[in-house]
């Protein structure tokens, strides 16, 4: 599967992912109106709101970026209907042919762990039977639990030709308090130390040119996204926190190999959420999605002027 | 909702939790067969069957037990259908009144966090009307993305009267990787750091005698839940790993305050799988429910006597 996002990321000339996290703040009036009238001011209703809403993106956005990341918390609010919709959209970008990110951010003992990647990213046994849960390409994951709670979802990513992304170093305001203290023994910061490990997995999972174990790196902190991405030459690099966060173009260059390639930029309310910019006020809630498509398109070029300016 | 737990605490005598984490290997033979004669060998089939497993388990403890603790990622295995019995389990546990903590060890950026708060813990707006998603009483979180991750959560247990388990240091062999490395400048492992961090919370949200913010802490780490205990006096501590994980009664003395309280152990498969253990086995499969209630009554005997003679 890093292999596909790689080739995808170089036909697009984009690496962007959008990040489908629809909030009901963002979802246009027309389709909040349309999915309550049909169902009512219920969580049915919304996930349906945020269903159509999914869609008309996907369908003016899928043939000019490689991947989505839907945001499983902004579906799981709204409960079974919510992750219902969730399932829905990964299934539809899937047929679109993108690469799907799931933002799960799961981590938990072994066996937990194992009954995650197996619902996310593997089949689960039934009896003589066997079934995909969610079924997404990738999956974000947390690390505070070390190798055991990583493991089960590296084999199954093995067994299924998928990925992971390993939280490093995220994007929020406090992320510093623990991850950026340093370790004694190692005499590095915490993130590092984590950066260091997924490197090593990553070196042990190797697609064609890129490991299918990467990391996730915010966008919000662009020194410590030059350390680690020496750190982990091998690894994809997600980074959040562009756009709506604070991040720029400028702070993403060090993120990038010589190559041109290592790393993909996650723009979530910028992107599905631009119509209610002043920017592209213009196209008007009705046209939202066309908004959306442009925002893309700007941030392609943001990024590839950041690039050839290095 | 703490005040309430430590009275059912008191009450029962016991201070256990049992962790509703069906895997389909404890599902007993006939509980299987008459789900897949229903549903097929599905994941409808196998909802059915882990729905029906924890309610005969439910009935057979919920006098002699103060709560139950769904771990969320067996149901979410078997996609939407699990969390459809994942939620039905819920329900039906606090129509026993017992007090249901959600295993599912979420933490993100704010925004993300507070989805996750409000679909587990809290109201979702849809319109003018609020739903409630999955409706938990307690909540566990993973602390590595630091404050901002966490504090969506605490607003909404303020509002809601929940709590959060916060995890500290784990049960699993692994924990050790990240959680146990000392930080310079605090000259402390992580852990104990975090442990601080969680006292502190703690202290700024306050029950009648404890606080709603919890830590977990496992049983398979006996020295450190010594040093944690201290570090945060008004936190209940939630202790996995007794049982199949390796704690014994006398491990768990020191996670417990002098007055008796302050700690409430898990023990998931050593409850709801007890009559495939040689102890139970004369309970035959037929009647797995009584074993899980004897198994209970032994683990309030084991801690009960490892109180008394400390």
């Amino acid at each position: 599967m890093i292999n596909k996002l790689v080739s995808k990321i170089q036909k697009t000339g984009a690496p962007i992912v959008v990040g489908l996290d629809p909030m009901m703040k963002f979802v246009p009036e027309h389709i909040q109106k349309k999915a309550f009238a049909e169902f009512g001011e219920t969580l049915e209703g919304a996930a349906e709101a945020i269903w159509q809403y999914n869609k008309e993106i996907v369908d003016h956005i899928y043939d000019i970026v490689p991947a989505v990341k839907p945001q499983i918390a902004m579906y799981e609010q709204f409960g079974i209907p919510g992750l219902i919709a969730f399932k829905k959209t990964v299934d539809y970008c899937k047929e679109k042919d993108l690469v799907v990110i799931g933002d799960i951010k799961r981590g938990d003992i072994g066996s937990t762990s194992e009954a995650y990647a197996v619902g996310h990213l593997g089949k689960v046994k039934v009896g003589s039977n066997s079934y995909y849960g969610f079924d997404e390409d990738f999956a974000t994951v947390n690390p505070y639990l070390g190798s055991d709670g990583i493991n089960p979802f590296i084999k199954v990513c093995k067994e299924e030709n998928k990925g992971l992304f390993i939280l490093v170093k995220t994007s929020n305001p406090s992320s510093g308090e623990f991850q950026d203290r340093v370790l004694q023994d190692a005499n590095k910061p915490l993130y590092e130390v984590v950066g260091e490990q997924v490197a090593k997995w990553g070196e042990e999972h190797m697609g064609d040119s890129y490991s299918y174990i990467g990391a996730v790196v915010g966008a919000t902190y662009p020194e410590m996204g030059k350390v680690l991405r020496k750190v982990m030459p091998k690894s994809y690099i997600l980074v959040p926190g562009y756009g709506a966060q604070g991040g720029k173009g400028a702070d993403l260059v060090h993120f990038f190999n010589e190559d041109g390639l290592g790393a993909i930029v996650n723009s979530s309310r910028g992107i599905i959420a631009a119509y209610q910019q002043e920017q592209y006020a213009k196209f008007g809630a009705e046209n939202f999605a066309e908004a959306s498509r442009a925002a893309v398109e700007d941030m392609r070029a943001d990024i590839a002027g950041a690039l050839a300016n290095r």
